[in-house]
């Protein structure tokens, strides 16, 4: 795999270790991470910071065109708030760690023309298997469930 | 106009006092503000808080069926980014200040079956207005563009 996803389950990994939900990203432009996070919404009481979100806020102020050339990278399939953030901004390519366990808004994003490549990774997968079936009540609460 | 619809003008108001964008938004739930804001993006240097993403984080940790409750009110027409926000956590009902200066993902709403109500105030019209004369830049970095 390469370094850029796995930064982000890194970042999926501290969340975890801080008593979050597991799930990371990284915005990866022209080569290099300008932005990573995972998801705040234990640790920050937060109803928004998803792992995408926390990403693209920790990249902070950008030019439309910084976005329009970077790379999303996520542990998860990205839900409907995250794949919002994804089309207002324009980021073209988005790496889904994998949708097994949740599959967000994909078709949507295909149909607005954003490239998406799936890996199902073993690492992404065990993470949230775990989490779900530790913490049910609080993943649906993350998913708006 | 309701009282709900002015307590986001007076939001939106208050992010022009602090230098900000004119946007604002209170989250209601049975006839009562549970979360208001207004758009941070020159306050906070932030890239996700639009009116309507920060009214939600005011708001909290809510479970699910408070949201399934709720109506939100934005002065401005909801953007992909808060229009996912509003899908993830299944908010049937938005009033929408305004649609003339920018047209946000409506369609797409309904089509998941969330009830739009589209003022067009003058009020809400006046401040993206004069906003967006003034600030072309930062107004046009707001929508990605």
């Amino acid at each position: 795999m390469d370094e850029f996803m796995q930064a982000a389950i890194a970042e999926a990994r501290q969340g975890l270790a801080e008593g979050g939900i597991p799930i990371g990203s990284v915005l990866v432009h022209q080569g290099r991470i300008i932005g990573r996070g995972h998801n705040r919404r234990v640790q920050q009481g937060s109803a928004i910071l998803h792992g995408e979100m926390d990403a693209l806020e920790n990249a902070g102020r950008l030019p439309a065109q910084v976005y329009r050339e970077s790379v999303l990278y996520t542990t998860l399939s990205p839900c409907a708030m995250c794949s919002g953030a994804i089309l207002l901004y324009g980021i073209p390519h988005v790496v889904i760690g994998e949708n097994r366990s949740f599959l967000g808004e994909e078709a949507l994003l295909q149909s607005r023309g954003v490239a998406l490549q799936v890996l199902n990774d073993a690492d992404c997968i065990a993470l949230m298997q775990q989490f779900m079936a530790a913490q049910p009540a609080l993943w649906n609460e993350d998913i708006g469930e």
